[in-house]
């Protein structure tokens, strides 16, 4: 087994060759850093995630969280874990000084990030959600929230959450019938006493940090005493399960999620106000919840992205380390001799490479993205950035999982039992295609807000980066047909948006799924091409010369199916929405 | 919730609208049989599937056999769900009048099989191996070996095992190490002491039978004392757990595989002859175990098809209702007003259409293929299904397992949760792919056999079948362009073959997995256009218009994937073939 989860080698290729990491450092407010000094953050990440997070990777998934009179409970290694991991700083890696933080670039956070994602998603996930936690209250609490409630988490003593979900309510936020009445004003802003039901709440309870910071999607009645409809009506509240003078809040776990995959990560039910209302602090102006969670939520969404492809990038490499030992079989017509590695034959390499340029591919494109969140305050970054969000989280997610099942086929019946890591990969990484926005839900987001109502800003910047990388790569005798065949995809991408745009209505999303998928198969195609422009210099080491072959697979393999799928969107076709339910 | 696992009329109108059951009555073989017969072995089967085996579908995959000094155990459940299998007789469905059976045609067998696999496969592969088991005895043994071996199988009493595979043997039946040392003759034929250890035998022991008889793959030693070589150097031997005088046998469980799904069948590491040897008896003559096996595997891959189209029809099934009960979200534009059910969103319907053209497209394919079995007695009937088997092995398995994913989505966050069916529906699809020879292992079956060395026979009958469909298809309006399609379609699998004849060497089987799945599809497409001509008759009952559109589905979104497929074995691609290992 090789000997870390993620090759530095290959992450570094990402970090500085291709994605310029050391343009950062140059900025005054990452001065303080140095190829160097994250050279040592990345050393330390490594370290712990080898350490305290893989080793209970089994155990967590074995021995679920169990809830008893106490509250939930977690394994002691995800403790012993979160208690390096915060012993080390590492909560305050994004946070800027002046929050005591590191004020590491998002970039550098993110290739943290992965590594313990690699090593253990669930454990990892406490973390992310802190992190996000803190980052909201940062941005839109008042000082006194942020002293209160963001600090003990940046310094990875209290833990958060993010309560949006409701029973009957989960993609459509508008349903929320979670309900929060004022209850006057102190030091930490306007009062409300908050009631309801709270659902697929990850850490929504555990035994592992002092505090619980959550952070609740709400609705404050209206004039005559009902809540407003919709998602104007919704604002965001700071709810924690210990209050400022030490005495219980009005929270309780009402039951836990029991899931295919994930399972150290305690999933809850909680109840708000069973006993006259759970205090919160409201952040910033009522109705503003959802925008003010959405900023969050892209960033958690590119998080999703992110543990998608780690999931897939360690399943890869178990792969490539079991194909490389297993001996079965010998190539076509040979009959006697000693069986030969499964990695000689021609259809395991196949699976390897698609595994490949699926893991790698979908961490190049959340690192991108990461990167695109640093320079975010330039408007062609964002817009950018905005167009890239709903790719980053389900291109990954969707294709992130194909790569764990051949993992899983690599491995033939032994890839199918508890005792190698694969299936297990397979089953942590379900999640991500549900979570924070499902897949149809991001297809909407991106043809609905990003495209037709957005005018497609974000899509001519990425036009005009496409078109560079395509210029570039035409220059090389190995790289020109696939310069080519990135154009005529951008051109078939424009020229769909172009047709929806003529006729917008509601059938535009109709199919949008399709044009989801499509899109992000020609933005990978482009980053893997972008790659392999670097790449096509040093071709004859291994790390670029696999590169190469995996761009070289994209192109063959893989982005042919966008134009599948963006002739189905240009067909306009009514194939599924014009079903009646009682077809099915 | 729908009360049957499948929907009966569906199965009355692929056994006899489509694949004219009733003309299978009318053989002197099957005359004892009617529609009205069958239906009521339908009806009992659906009962004893309903009542017994659905219960602790959950139960056993939670509590996983075990295994104590005493051997492997299993749940009480399961035990009486067999019993009741056994009270009713259905072991002996498939067996002719004079072993003691029920004689009913394969397809009819299949028919009843489907429903237990939807119910529970864990437990219905108790049934599927015993029954593969005592036909292998049937077919290759001596009366004596019939009487003592089979008889009890074919009346439930014993049950059966298939012990093929070693530690270092999978996919490589060559490299088997079990050896069997004559032992002397007797009134059950020539006798051998085996000794070598088995991987991966499902049902390998359990506590429900009165005894097991394992069929045993292992290599009589040549005159040099030393195993022959190859697979020509394997022979079959039955080798009882409790032998004739009630002694136990020298066979011993080393261990269980705890795996992904499929928890209820116990998957064992068997040692045979730790203590001098197993007794076992010999099949037929020696060197003729993989023929014989290989003649029963086409059976059990035929079966493995139609268990993975079982999943795939239940967890579409599980969707169907989820998205008709779950309500959340309204249409594109609209904000007000109550939430509407999940079917009526065309991203939900497009994936329900997915998992309808995949579950019903499989099931299709394998009662067409159960359908060749019984009239294999033709030669173009042999060649076709000889082509169709590795089809009907691999396409249900892999867009099965694609159906069950799809059925997870639209559950959203309630489908990760072990509440519902659909994850355990998946991880036990999850084998499917894997046992019974691999999807690549299919491939080469299709590619190296079926079609390079059979100079494609099976390819000139399935030619011959679909243009007949396409000329039915043309006459209707609504089904002429899917009739071009195909023929344009079946084209391009026959040039794609030309081209591979033309230069047969090592690297046609390359990108052999592109081919098979391609094949897939163009057959998948054929069926359903097939199907189609008689729903179009009838379109506007719901069955029929369903079927249509499942059709339509499946010529728009599904059949120009073989077209890129295609394309790409035709292109001899070597991205993958020519990846030196260094690459990974």
């Amino acid at each position: 087994m090789t000997d870390t989860l993620l090759d530095r080698r290959d992450l570094e290729f990402l970090l500085y060759d291709w994605l310029h990491a050391e343009q950062l450092y140059a900025r005054p407010q990452f001065a303080e850093h140095s190829r160097e000094s994250v050279a040592a953050v990345l050393d330390l990440a490594e370290r712990i995630a080898a350490d305290w997070f893989l080793p209970h990777y089994k155990a967590a998934d074995q021995q679920e969280p169990w809830l008893d009179a106490s509250g939930v409970h977690v394994l002691p290694a995800v403790r012993e874990a979160l208690g390096h991991y915060t012993e080390v700083g590492l909560f305050a890696a994004g946070f800027a000084p002046e929050q005591g933080g590191m004020g590491l670039p998002y970039l550098v956070q993110s290739a943290v990030a992965v590594g313990f994602a690699a090593a253990n998603a669930a454990t990892a996930a406490f973390v992310m959600l802190t992190v996000a936690n803190a980052r909201l209250i940062v941005q839109f609490g008042s000082p006194a929230q942020i002293e209160q409630f963001a600090r003990p988490q940046i310094q990875g003593r209290w833990f958060g959450t993010m309560c949006l979900s409701e029973p009957q309510a989960g993609s459509s936020l508008a349903d929320i019938r979670t309900r929060a009445d004022p209850d006057g004003e102190d030091r930490l802003g306007r009062r409300y006493r908050l009631s309801g039901n709270k659902m697929w709440i990850s850490a929504g309870d555990q035994d592992v940090s002092e505090n619980i910071v959550h952070l609740v999607l709400a609705k404050v009645p209206g004039a005559d005493g009902a809540p407003v409809e919709g998602t104007k009506g919704i604002s965001l509240f700071i709810v924690p399960k210990v209050l400022p003078d030490g005495t219980a809040n009005d929270v309780s776990v009402a039951g836990l999620n029991h899931k295919m995959g994930y399972r150290g990560t305690p999933n809850c039910l909680l109840n708000f106000g069973e006993r006259g209302g759970a205090l919160g602090w409201l952040v910033g102006e009522t109705g503003q919840g959802l925008p003010q969670m959405f900023q969050m939520m892209n960033e958690a969404r590119i998080g999703v992205g992110l543990g998608a492809a780690a999931l897939a990038y360690r399943g890869y490499r178990h792969a490539v380390d079991y194909a490389r030992e297993r001996r079965q079989g010998r190539p076509p017509g040979v009959r006697g001799g000693a069986p030969m590695p499964l990695i000689g034959h021609a259809d395991i390499k196949h699976m390897l490479l698609a595994q490949k340029a699926y893991a790698e591919g979908a961490l190049a494109l959340c690192l991108y993205c990461a990167r695109l969140v640093d320079d975010s305050g330039d408007p062609e970054a964002a817009s950018l950035l905005a167009l890239l969000t709903p790719v980053a989280k389900s291109w990954p997610a969707e294709f992130g999982l194909l790569a764990n099942e051949l993992a899983i086929q690599v491995h033939g019946g032994y890839g199918y039992t508890r005792d190698f890591d694969v299936e297990q990969l397979y089953r942590d990484n379900r999640l991500n295609p549900i979570h924070e926005g499902t897949t149809g839900i991001q297809a909407i987001d991106l043809l609905g807000r990003k495209i037709l109502r957005d005018r497609g800003s974000g899509l001519g910047v990425a036009a005009a980066r496409v078109a560079r990388t395509a210029a570039l790569a035409a220059g090389s005798a190995e790289l020109a047909p696939h310069a080519a065949a990135l154009a005529a995809a951008w051109q078939h991408v424009a020229a769909t948006v172009a047709l929806l745009e003529r006729a917008p209505g509601v059938t535009a999303f109709d199919n949008a799924t399709a044009f989801l998928r499509a899109l992000g198969h020609v933005v990978v195609a482009w980053l893997w091409l972008d790659q392999a422009v670097l790449a096509v210099a040093r071709g004859t080491e291994p790390l670029f010369a696999g590169k190469l072959r995996a761009c070289r697979y994209f192109f063959e393999c893989e982005l042919p199916l966008a134009r599948l799928w963006l002739d189905f969107v240009a067909s306009r076709s009514d194939v599924s929405a014009a079903a009646p339910a009682e077809q099915f």
